[in-house]
C-alpha cells in the first residue's frame, strides 16, 4: 500500500528509480548556458518537418526514442506512458508518440506537465501497476506563440513581465530499481486562482500554485527547506521566482537560498532576450532531464524538491475576462532511497 | 501490489468500489430517452451562467457537488480528483472544480476521458495511494460546436455521419469499499490511426481504438463477450458502432448482442435529429452515471465493460491535413467483488 501523508503528499514504499532521461531542444535553448545538456540541438527548430505543430510532436518523438534507447528497451517494454502539452487538445504529444504503440494516458497541467506525468508514473509505479513507466511533454515557442498570442510574423511587441516559451522536449522513464535518482514522494496540488487576469504575467499566476504546493509539502512532511539541496520551480521566471520567495517568507519559510527556477536557468537572460525567463513544458522537463537528473545520478545533488507548475488559462477564458489559476505539483527526487 | 494482467490490463486487488455518481445535462439530453436518469436537467442550457463556457464549467461543479453530497462528504475528505473536457487547455474543468480545492490531476483524452479517469481513480484507490478519489468530465454542445466546428449563429448543414455534442456532465466517487458497483479492471488503451481524416465522422475515427482496447482486454484475462451483461461504448454512434462489431468479428469476437453505444442511446435518433448520434466527453460519463451504475447496484446488471473512446484532434491538425488517430481505455463494472 501507499504511504499518504497529510492532505496531499504520497511517498513510495518501493525504491521507484528514474531510470533513463533524454532532453531534447531548439536553436535558442542549444545557445542558452545549459545547452550542451541537451541531447539533440535542432539547428532550424522544424525537426525536419514542413510545420511547427509537426515539428513539436517530432521533437517528442526523439526525446522518448533517446529516453528508451538509453534505457536499453524496446517501445514494447513500457507498460505506460503519461504525456500532454500546451496544444489545443494536446496534439504534440498524440501525433508525436502514437507511432510507439504504447498504452497511453494522456495529462493535461499545462506547464505543470512534468510534474504531473512524474508523480503518476510514481505512484503507478510504486504500486506495480506499471512496471516501466515513460513521461513526456513538450513546448515549441512557434506553436505556442500562434496558438496563445499572435501569428509569429506580426512581431508582436512583449511586455517586460512576459515570459519566452522554451522550444524543447523531456522524456524520461521511471520503475523500480536500485539506481539513483528516486522519486521519494509526491505532493499533488490543487489549483490556486488570486485573480491574476494578464494573460502576459504568468509568473505572477502561477507563483501562488507554487508556494501552496511547496509548503504543503514541508506541512505534510515536517521537512524544512535547508534539508534540501535544491527547491526547483519550472517556469516562474523573474516576477514568479519572486513571489513565490515573497508569500514564502510571509509563512516563515525560507526559500532564498535554495530556490532555483528553470525560467529563469535556460536563457541567458543578458543576451538571450527573454524578458521575465523561459516558459512552457519543455522548460521544466528539458531543465529535469537534461540538468538535475544527471547531477543527482552523479551525486552532485543529492535531494531535490521538482515543483514545476502550469498556467491553466486559454486565449477564451481570457478573452472572457477570466482570471488565470495555476497548478503545481511537487516530487521529492533523491540520490538515495531512504523512508520519507 | 497491483496485478498486472497482460499487456495493458491491471486488476484490482482491492475491493474498489465506486461510491457514490451524479448526472447532470441540457434540455435536449432531458427530452431524451434517459431524461428521467440526470439528477439535474438545465431548461436553457446556461445554466445560469452569462456564456456557454461558463455554462459548461457551471455544470461540473453541480455534478461534483451532487456527487459529493450523495456520497454524505464534505469537499476536504476527497483526496485527488482527476478530469478533464473538451475545450482548449480544459478549461471547463480548471474553472468548474477550482473553488473546490481539492488535490487535482487533469487529464485529456477527449471523448474517452471518463474512461480514462476510471481508470487512474480506480488504481490510485486501489494502491491507497488516494483514499477517496473524484472523478468529473463533461461536453456542452454549444461550447463544442464553436470551438471545433463553426460560431453557432453560422448554422452549418450537417453531414449524415456527424454527431450531437451532448451537453452533459458526469461526476463520481470511488473508494475502497464493500457496495457495488465495483471496478474489477481497468484496460489502457494504445493511440489507434487508421488514417480517418473526415472530422464530421467521429465514429469512424474511434471505432479502431475501441476494437483495440476491447479485443486486448479478451486477449488478456481470457474472458469472453458472453461473460457481460453488455459491453459499452462511449459515443461511437451508428457509423462507429457498426465499424467495432465488423472489426471485432473479422477477429472471431461476436459483439453485437452485448455491444452497447451511449452515442446511440443518449437521444432518439428517430425524433430528435442527431444524425449518427450524441457525442462528447458528457455522453458517456452522464450515461454511466446516470443509467448504467444504477443498473449495476440494483443488480439489474451484473457485469459491464465500459469503454469510452476519444478522438485525438483539434481543428489545426485537421487544417493541416492530419488523420484523427483515436483512444480508449476500459473499465470492467460489476455488481461482484470476485477475483478477475
Amino acid at each position: 500500500m501507499s504511504i499518504r501523508i497529510g492532505r496531499s503528499t504520497v511517498a513510495m514504499q518501493n525504491a521507484v528509480s528514474i531510470s533513463a532521461f533524454a532532453a531534447v531542444g531548439g536553436k535558442k535553448e542549444g545557445d542558452g548556458p545549459y545547452g550542451s545538456c541537451f541531447d539533440y540541438i535542432d539547428t532550424d527548430d522544424y525537426f525536419g518537418q514542413d510545420s511547427f505543430e509537426h515539428a513539436e510532436s517530432a521533437m517528442q518523438g526523439l526525446a522518448l526514442q533517446n529516453a528508451i534507447e538509453k534505457r536499453g528497451a524496446e517501445p514494447e517494454d513500457i507498460s505506460l506512458m503519461l504525456g500532454g502539452d500546451l496544444l489545443n487538445q494536446c496534439i504534440g504529444t498524440s501525433f508525436g508518440i502514437k507511432d510507439f504503440e504504447i498504452p497511453f494516458l494522456g495529462i493535461y497541467g499545462a506547464c505543470s506537465t512534468m510534474s504531473e506525468g512524474l508523480a503518476l508514473a510514481a505512484l503507478l509505479t510504486d504500486s506495480g501497476a506499471s512496471k516501466l513507466s515513460a513521461v513526456i511533454t513538450s513546448s515549441h515557442f512557434c506553436t505556442a506563440e500562434r496558438q496563445y498570442r499572435f501569428p509569429l510574423e506580426y512581431g508582436g511587441q512583449r511586455t517586460p513581465t512576459s515570459q519566452w516559451t522554451a522550444t524543447a522536449s523531456g522524456a524520461l522513464i521511471v520503475e523500480q530499481g536500485s539506481k539513483p535518482p528516486f522519486i521519494r514522494s509526491v505532493t499533488i496540488g490543487t489549483i490556486e486562482d488570486k485573480g491574476i487576469k494578464d494573460a502576459n504575467n504568468m509568473g505572477a499566476a502561477m507563483a501562488p500554485a507554487a508556494y501552496s504546493t511547496i509548503s504543503r509539502f514541508f506541512k505534510d512532511t515536517g521537512y524544512k527547506p535547508s534539508d534540501f539541496d535544491a527547491i526547483v520551480t519550472g517556469d516562474l521566471g523573474n516576477v514568479g521566482s519572486r513571489l513565490l520567495c515573497e508569500l514564502s517568507e510571509r509563512d516563515g519559510l525560507d526559500l532564498r537560498q535554495k530556490h532555483l527556477d528553470c525560467g529563469r536557468m535556460i536563457f541567458d537572460q543578458k543576451s538571450q532576450d527573454v524578458h521575465a525567463g523561459g516558459s512552457g513544458c519543455g522548460c521544466a522537463a528539458s531543465m529535469l532531464c537534461g540538468y538535475f537528473l544527471p547531477e543527482i545520478k552523479a551525486g552532485r545533488l543529492k535531494n531535490i524538491l521538482f515543483a514545476a507548475t502550469g498556467a491553466l488559462l486559454s486565449p477564451t477564458s481570457s478573452q472572457q475576462g477570466m482570471s488565470i489559476p495555476g497548478i503545481s505539483h511537487l516530487a521529492w527526487i533523491s540520490n538515495e532511497k531512504g523512508e520519507i
